[in-house]
């Protein structure tokens, strides 16, 4: 199958063009180096070194015995995303290109409308593109268990059977996104369920839980395979943010009480997940949703596992409650649904306990550049910041 | 009462800036112009003439003996709204500065985009302007009942008390939009609930009917406070459209069937429903939302309306049915529920019927504008155009 990756230089797409690959896919991506600009802006770096795309390339074409179709291209242009598609001829796209921070989208107006302006954008010039070149490609785009929020009632996936008034309907979920890049990721579903009605397209629109991981199992011995992993706090994902604390002796620093649950699964099953989505694809005409993530944790019992699992490996480390900058329950229902992708052969390869261990060994020759990054792990966003009533010019 | 309308050149915040004044608030108003030139871009024109803004301002100062503070601005511009709210001051802004056409935002990928992301635009940069200004200030935003789509069930107002599993909780009612437009504007509406929990705003979410009528009874003498009626397919709604075909002896264009029910209001009603939201404010945090229109027809039944209302004029019109282009249903349940601003004292002061009544006296002198505009009332935009399979460069 062919499949181009949008967004293939990020946390997600490098490993997934490896996987796909290796699985006998023929693989292409466009990303326009965004992630590496975000996560400088924010004054932060990768803890594992992330060559250049041109070295990424190489190793790739070396690896694999062949190279990667690649485009440095920004999908805000449509014209770009319509040389793509004409040039490579895709059967699917995995859209990740997208900004993935809700801490960057909560910095001040001009994030969240930078955020919530370029996923908008990227999202419907796929859209447009696919159904002007071809209306079979397959989407596979990636959201988040995040657009669902924490209501009180268990979460299904997509679609809930509402009874009202003695009649009844099979309507989407409905959303509680937390920040403004939540949201976007909202807005992205609608549109693409939109799309499919309204060209007869086919997506997969994917609800993932938090990722743990920095590499496939594969290729362990040349780090160019490895992904990047961020720990400042717009784009490290908190179990990752962990394990570059407990590898530096830094406490662990937990939001509130910890008690806000989360559903994780580690980058093997991820990449796993989407090559399932993949290759079992949505039927002309179909608009589907999987909630894609295996276990379900508190943030405080998160910060017990990396604690206990670093200690397995003598690292001694504390756990520390910081001030919650988001605004967040910390005491909630959760339950998710997830039998959609279980039922199309979905069995976790990795446990979170895991790849938690990968990473710390990952992380292990990486402690200064940990160190050294001017911005530190404590989060300076506040979800409530950017307005005071006061400071009008 | 301090309101600020943005888009008072629109056409219900002209008419909206007399009613308030005359029931004594203090209105200010902005504008950019952007109305006007979005119906010049489609080739049409107002069927009643619309002079200038400044002869409005004047209009306005001599029959209310003061003069309406009006800025030419741009919202997708924050400084511009920062100004304002920093200069009038409002107690509350009643938001339409959007651009509110279904059609328009399906002519092209450019349209679609340039509809929702200036949408999305004014609405954040007037929710972060309140933020920083005066978290007092009353939103009132104006939605659409068509958020809602046609589902199979009865439609509340906003919420839902959803059972799942054995549990339950309140959500927002999911939405089924059907046009780039409309989902802008549930764009609009989550942007705004969100805003509201951030940073304990006060808002009130206007999800309002087709909007009757030329103009609120008061000055019938002058013509340059009439509102702007237009007729052609992308800003002309259905029954303003039917009266000026009805005016010239064109049939009354209905797509498809007909079968598609919607809910109506009249204008004068409209401006009432607006000033009963700002007189019985939302709470500091609360974030309300109104189901706002009188009375429910299929299509085809306000076109026979409009047909009897014209041959009691002496107007003999047929009806002919037209390929729909949208993507919508044309039989369907739609039984929408409208209590809230009833329980605020709404009563509806003029029927569709009256109404319709009005507009055709109004056009009489007009029907040469109407047969003159270079567009006419066919419908060109087509919900599953502007992508083939075949064109792409």
């Amino acid at each position: 199958m062919k499949v181009l990756i949008t967004g293939v230089d990020g946390y997600l797409g490098w490993p997934l063009a490896q996987y796909l690959t290796n699985r006998g896919h023929t693989v292409g991506g466009a990303d326009n180096g965004y992630r590496r600009a975000w996560v400088q802006e924010v004054g932060s770096c990768s803890a594992i070194p992330v060559c250049e795309m041109k070295d990424r390339l190489a190793a790739f074409e070396k690896r694999f015995c062949r190279p990667m179709p690649y485009w440095h291209a920004d999908l805000r242009d449509f014209g770009n995303i319509l040389d793509i598609l004409h040039s490579f001829r895709p059967d699917a796209v995995v859209h990740l290109a997208e900004c993935p921070s809700a801490p960057f989208s909560m910095i001040d107006r001009e994030h969240a409308l930078f955020v919530q302006i370029n996923n908008l954008t990227t999202t419907l010039n796929l859209l447009y593109a696919i159904a002007k070149c071809d209306r079979g490609i397959h989407l596979i785009k990636l959201g988040t268990m995040g657009e669902y929020g924490t209501p009180n009632i268990d979460i299904p996936e997509g679609f809930i059977d509402i009874e009202f008034h003695g009649r009844q309907d099979r309507l989407s979920f409905p959303r509680q996104a937390g920040s403004w890049y939540h949201w976007s990721k909202v807005y992205g579903s609608y549109s693409i369920a939109f799309a499919v009605k309204l060209w007869d397209l086919r997506a997969t629109d994917v609800m993932q839980g938090i990722v743990v991981g920095s590499r496939l199992s594969e290729n362990r011995s040349d780090e160019r395979f490895c992904t990047r992993l961020d720990f400042d706090e717009a784009f490290g994902t908190v179990v990752n943010r962990f394990c570059c604390q407990a590898i530096i002796g830094e406490p662990l620093t937990v939001y509130g009480s910890g008690g806000q649950t989360r559903s994780f699964l580690s980058l093997a099953d991820s990449v796993q997940c989407l090559g399932i989505a993949l290759e079992s694809p949505a039927k002309i005409g179909e608009y589907r949703v999987f909630n894609q993530f295996r276990e379900v944790y508190s943030i405080i019992d998160m910060a017990r596992k990396v604690q206990s699992v670093a200690a397995q490996k003598g690292l001694k480390v504390d756990i520390k409650t910081v001030s919650n900058p988001r605004l967040e329950q910390e005491q909630h229902h959760y339950n998710p649904i997830h039998e959609n992708l279980r039922k199309l052969g979905f069995r976790p390869v990795r446990s979170i306990n895991d790849e938690i261990s990968f990473i710390l060994d990952d992380l292990a020759n990486h402690a200064n550049r940990i160190r050294s990054a001017p911005k530190g792990f404590y989060p300076t966003v506040s979800w409530k910041g950017d307005t005071t009533a006061t400071d009008v010019k």
